[in-house]
């Protein structure tokens, strides 16, 4: 009886949808009865470790991507390599289609974030997929996966239509290291495509598919990759899969991503650890000297500090800032969630904040031990990572350099390596930093012709309106894109936004994965005519 | 030839002492040939885990201190319990006199502070004693334990004599934790009974021993025990063996210790990570809120910032202050050693810097990772083990309230819980201080009658100025001696100063061991009359 109300509400909801979305219905009919099959195969993807610094690992994850591939019956499937040695590559495909002109290639990364497993959640393994009945911070249980047997399919009316959709419910969590960022993206891609040659619709435009191994890391060898196979890669635009959607739940376009670069910074004490007691007001503390050094950064509301980190940002467009003003404020609903009172800097809006300008993030910061670990010594190094997010206009080189040339201005000695003895004795205050390799930010217009035919594909998805968000808060190399093949990145995003994405715990939403599958089908069916 | 040198060596040095130090030259010749079996049973002592928040661990090491004493003959040998569930013996034992009428009691405690093996040098392991030839930051080599029948002892003249102290060289390291801190004390207090027993040399006092079981977690019981059994421990004077001696390597009596405190304190942001780019520049971050906090407490010469922090301070006596004028500055040396350009307070010398004033140093600092663990994140949280060791004249629980204050007049919202969410939701900065129990400085007089005996006794056991310190650094719940018992308490450390104790890599130089075997020895050969 329930099932059968369930099973009439979704032919009504189909039957709503206007003629100019036959496409997107007939892509909805046929992954919806497959989602039992779709996940098993997901779980098997996430099940293979794919940490940002294990080489092994990404080529593992690699070679299962291009079997994905094969699969569906994607051309010419490929790795990618660069010549730099220890680079890890990236994977290609095609689907090209006689007659055609224009070309989209889309793009998601492998790669995953580092994990520290003793910090996930009581029963919760980085690459042990999980599923749970909602996310567990909010009262989610864990639960077994459904088995092939326990199915209706196998002995209902239902057999090989709604069934396990009915079963696996679209507000499920699947927990895994990249289950959202960003394996998500090539799972939801690639089955858009296999969507789209199952139910035999006829993409007017030529396919590529272009998955990275190295985002995680800063994209060290991508501007590499794509000078490299620019040929190859030849396209109109390159649609990015990565990243949160927005936090509504509504289906999100975004023009451009802010920049990043990462950097160490370790501050030094005495040689060797001492009693706090037998030393304490005498010997110099480098957790002390490395929190001063840090308070100098920034202003109790969330201002940096460090001379000229604002100057070289390019203020939104007018179109941009018209964009912005009409998206509705997350922040008290997402600020609900979190449990906190105050952002960071109470005077910008929520996009306001992470669009327009550049952060100065502690991303950790440890000395010694504290709590039961404790010891009461005074520590002989004190270090944290920051996190410098970058908006158009900075440049990673640049932004590293305000921040050495104030640590510098604050009396320290800097250096890229350890001291030596003979530098420890001469210097009261040294501070070793070491930058990662950055990038800059990029945004594509939201006028070009391409970006209004990608928002008319997405549109005709979803009931709902659509989020155009001239810049992410996130990261990608994208201005490579550009600069290097002279072609504009669009990010269409899949996931939901509450994924701890980068964090413990790391999770998706089963439903962003299904309508992620048909926001890609719908993009991989535009007609430029 | 090279021992018969050593062996000449060993005779002309023990005849050039005076009468008064017959009783030091037969201590000395007693323990002279016996370092390899002293060493043996102290190695096999700190195999045993001691780390102070294992009660099943302090147990075990309880009943071997038992067994040590029996050994030895020393009588009524047993544990003193408190009252309190869960606390940990102290143990006892006595040697009366018959006819005495003055009684000293020696102090030494069998607990450690917390490992991290992770953090111990290469080869070495806490639990695990290891000799190296040198301080292994100094290029010292580990060395296996030289066996029985690799001793000449077996095979040649030297048989039963020196033997022993010519194959263990006496600058030699033993490395584990509380290899110095303080088993160092157990050891050295009972070898110094058992070498007067086997010498037949007779004491004209009562000795009594105590060794406690709970002083690095801030002898939380020591005052029910001492109040419980306060008949039993009756005496003239409390000689405590515990803390290092004089960078100098000269011997040591110290009149005073700091007191000590220690707090946690955790500053919280958004409830779950949230992507620093996403979220950077919006979501609160706890690592800089911390900063921003802890920067507020000390200026850049090291001086406390918070409010009343150095009121309390009584200053020291003008005996006190010419006794310190006397002592030569360790620092330039230490400096040198510790390879550092500056002290914390460079207007202060060594010893005013760890005498004369209250400490609030950062024992460890945490907030998610850094370097090749870091994920781009914004943390939950970020804790600081603060300790603060105290002076003459701070109350333990005043100290902490300045210190809670500071932080509430910073627009801290302070708990000693986790926030709920309705006070995160509420409060922009929220604290949870957890302060451990803590307790205040102890000074004795330098000019009372036992303090002049103890002087003379040290005094005859070396050929060098003997360090008078009105007070240590470090601290011990010596306060407790005098307001429960009304027992005057005096220090003796025996301990190479730089022995890491607390930290990684904990050590004590061997000579050290049997120095302080002859210095307790005469101090139990004093007499009152």
């Amino acid at each position: 009886m329930k099932k059968s109300i369930l099973f009439l509400f979704l032919i009504l909801s189909t039957t709503i949808l206007s003629g100019q979305n036959k496409a997107v219905q007939a892509i909805r009919s046929d992954h919806q009865p497959r989602h039992y099959e779709l996940l098993k195969e997901y779980v098997e993807f996430l099940s293979l470790p794919n940490t940002m610094n294990d080489p092994e690992q990404l080529q593992i994850n690699a070679r299962y991507v291009v079997e994905m591939m094969k699969k569906r019956g994607i051309g010419n499937a490929r790795l990618l390599e660069a010549d730099t040695p220890g680079a890890i590559p990236a994977v290609y495909g095609e689907v090209l289609t006689p007659g055609a002109t224009r070309t989209l290639i889309f793009y998601a990364h492998y790669d995953g974030q580092p994990v520290n497993p003793d910090k996930w959640a009581e029963g919760l393994s980085p690459f042990k997929p999980q599923l749970a009945t909602a996310p567990l911070d909010k009262g989610g249980q864990l639960i077994d996966f459904p088995t092939a047997s326990s199915l209706p399919s196998a002995k209902s009316e239902f057999r090989g239509t709604e069934t396990s959709s009915i079963l696996l419910q679209p507000q499920w969590r699947l927990y895994a290291r990249a289950a959202a960022d960003d394996k998500a993206g090539v799972f939801t891609i690639l089955n858009a495509y296999d969507a789209i040659r199952r139910t035999k619709l006829a993409p007017k435009i030529n396919l590529k598919f272009f998955f990275e191994g190295e985002e995680e890391k800063g994209s060290t060898n991508l501007g590499e990759i794509l000078e490299k196979h620019r040929d190859l890669l030849k396209a109109d635009a390159w649609i990015i899969c990565d990243g949160p959607m927005h936090a509504s739940g509504k289906k999100q376009i975004t023009f451009g991503v802010r920049g990043d670069v990462n950097l160490n910074l370790t501050i030094f004490g005495a040689k060797r650890p001492l009693h706090s007691g037998n030393y304490g007001n005498w010997a110099p503390n480098p957790a002390m000297k490395l929190v001063r050094l840090l308070a100098t950064m920034k202003d109790d509301e969330g201002k940096v500090l460090i001379p000229g980190f604002y100057d070289d940002v390019v203020p939104l467009s007018t179109s941009e800032r018209a964009a912005l003003a009409a998206i509705p404020d997350p922040a008290p609903m997402m600020q609900q969630e979190l449990a906190f009172a105050e952002a960071e800097n109470p005077s910008l809006s929520f996009l306001e904040s992470i669009i327009t300008l550049p952060t100065l993030n502690i991303n950790g910061i440890v000395s010694a031990n504290v709590g039961k670990l404790a010891s009461n010594i005074i520590p002989t190094m004190a270090t944290v990572t920051l996190d410098l997010r970058l908006v158009k206009g900075n440049d990673h080189k640049r932004q590293v350099q305000k921040v050495v040339d104030h640590i510098r201005a604050q009396g320290y000695y800097v250096l890229d390596r350890e001291p030596t003895d003979e530098e420890r004795l001469t210097h009261p205050n040294i501070a070793t930093i070491r930058a990662a390799t950055g990038y800059n930010a990029q945004r594509t217009s939201m006028d070009l012709p391409i970006s209004k035919l990608v928002i008319q594909a997405v549109k005709a998805t979803s009931d709902q309106e659509i989020v155009l968000m001239p810049s992410a808060g996130g990261s990608l190399p994208l201005y490579l894109f550009e600069e290097v093949l002279n072609t504009p990145p669009i990010s269409v995003p899949v996931v939901n936004y509450d994924n701890n994405q980068h964090g413990e715990n790391e999770n998706v939403q089963l439903s962003f994965l299904w309508d992620g599958i048909e926001t890609l089908a719908a993009i991989m069916l535009i007609d430029f005519k």
